[in-house]
């Protein structure tokens, strides 16, 4: 499936290229070609969630043309997460992404070669906030030309939509806790506010509502009420909570090597994460000093991510964080035992869950 | 109409609000109030052109929920317009929009009087970055739910999503073109770039893909090649190119009361407009050395800005800016003279042209 996502992309940006290149200007090749090479990698998770979501709800491989509008639709998810990503390593002021320069970075070097004037900083800056909104409205114009009839994509929107503001109401409300710091706010506020970040920014967003998305463009039916709408979101959302639990061990304990990003990046960011904020609540004072210290300091260096790694491991925050990890996955999967799906999307499922949580990068 | 767009606006805002208060977090509410308060402003051009390309192609009034459907649609450009200024006002560092502060100072000032953690200009650069995107998708979201059939809005939907890839590849142009800067090319090929950056950040799209939009919303046609769309788009063209100009000539020379920009902002920011570049083209030696020094300087001062608009006015630039003007003005006119459209239209839209090219703010 992964392959024929990739291909749908493939196809789509072709198409886009060229209209762009052709009817507006040849200067759109940069922008275009950065697009590109930022969608060659990715993990295409939602993607994968939104198509057995369809398939779940009896979306059948039997009829092509459904199918190919299903990996359309499903495929577009991953223009949104571009847009999402692109965004965010700007916002973050992230150097790198999927082991390349962020597309910020990208476009600086570009003003720089060409020794350009005004401020390349300046210059990636624009150029990586208007990729990210041409990329956010080529998301909605791929998933409206899928393929399904004007109806059912109009019936599946009430998912789409939605999607769409939870991950940006939740990015807003991870900058918002990272402003906030650790400083103002009782441990168990600062714990409640980085669950309900993961809730809207990872949990609904990666695997939730993909899910209902595939399911609402297999039945037409987007209500959140019905049996299979309830039973998707029993499996998906305590799986979107260990999938954003585990991308948080990555962010602090990951291999570079397979994470695309350098090592303790998420502690140089400052992210206030549920493995921090535990960590916040069970340190001492000597260690509660060493993590607000720290904690969003951009000049990090390999000793003092050490030093915080040891404090969110002294402190059993990282067990903590295991655990929950296994318990979310557990209910995933017990959730899915008894949902009213496809005995193939059961099984599949079943394994989007193992791989979405073990994974290593 | 004004009134009855902004209610419209006013409406899908409290619907959106509720739901993303209720079912995300109460955090929220000051995103929210920032983008009811920027929307407040505004000329509402865009849904004015769409509102009469769709009665010029035969929409009645007389079907109220049709209208009001027409209303919705057109009012949903505003969306897109907002969410283009947010993010163009953090691009280019301005400090003001429309006589209050641009959405990044706004939440600037937030993370200040809160005393949080980091930096104040991130965090507001973070916020208007997000905002602006959900703004963004909220456009295409209210443009779905007009109101028009599913399979209306499917057909009129190539001029939605043309209009949204130009003006975002006409905005990075405009970018590139500020930093290739006025040194390395010849003056043909600046004047060439700042016209092409006029046609599809400004022409098309606050005039020309508007009519066309509303015209295929009323005939369920989007069809570049009939009759009414070249009608509309050789009365749109020309029009949306002077509206443009009047634009750059105000970003020079307007009144800060009338325009809620600093009096010769456009300069500041190095922006390459036609006006410009045509001073640049007539201009001594002096003169240009002049332009490619105050061009671009942030801390350009009122000397500064009066001894570059002298440049512009000694050149002949200003004048010959006021004629392109006045002559594509007329060329609209007399398009719209012949232009198979209702009678009502013709003279609706003849004054709106009027409206576009001679404002003062």
């Amino acid at each position: 499936m992964r392959t024929r996502v990739s291909a749908a992309l493939s196809a789509f940006l072709d198409r886009q290229e060229a209209e762009v290149l052709r009817l507006i200007s040849p200067d759109l090749v940069e922008p275009a070609e950065a697009l590109r090479s930022f969608l060659d990698g990715g993990k295409r998770m939602r993607p994968a969630f939104c198509y057995w979501g369809w398939r779940a709800a009896g979306g059948a491989r039997a009829d092509e043309a459904l199918e190919q509008a299903a990996l359309v639709a499903a495929a577009s998810l991953e223009l949104l997460q571009a847009s999402a990503l692109i965004h965010d390593d700007y916002m973050d002021g992230s150097d790198t992404r999927r082991g390349k320069p962020a597309v910020h970075r990208r476009f600086e070097a570009l003003h720089r070669v060409g020794g350009w004037e005004g401020s390349p900083e300046r210059f990636g800056a624009a150029a990586a906030i208007l990729l990210g909104d041409i990329t956010l409205t080529w998301c909605d114009e791929m998933f409206t030309r899928s393929g399904f009839d004007a109806a059912r994509i109009h019936a599946a929107r009430p998912v789409f939509d939605l999607m769409r503001s939870e991950v940006m109401a939740g990015q807003y409300l991870d900058v918002l806790a990272q402003s906030r710091g650790l400083s103002v706010a009782s441990p168990a506020e600062i714990l409640e506010r980085a669950e309900t970040v993961i809730r809207f920014k990872s949990a609904k967003y990666t695997i939730e509502r993909p899910l209902q998305l595939g399911a609402a463009l297999a039945t037409g039916d987007a209500a959140e009420t019905g049996a299979l709408s309830v039973a998707l979101s029993e499996y998906g959302l305590p799986l979107g909570e260990a999938f954003q639990l585990r991308d948080d061990v990555l962010g602090v304990f990951g291999d570079p090597a397979a994470t695309g990003k350098p090592a303790g990046d998420d502690l140089r960011e400052g992210k206030q994460t549920v493995l921090v904020a535990l960590a916040a609540a069970r340190a001492d004072e000597v260690r509660l000093k060493l993590l607000r210290e720290g904690l969003g300091d951009p000049d990090l260096d390999a000793a003092g991510v050490a030093a915080l790694q040891e404090v969110i491991v002294d402190t059993g925050a990282l067990e903590s964080v295991e655990e929950r990890i296994a318990q979310r996955t557990r209910r995933a999967l017990e959730a899915l035992d008894g949902a009213p799906v496809t005995d193939e999307a059961r099984e599949v499922l079943g394994e989007l869950a193992i791989a979405a949580t073990s994974r290593l990068g």
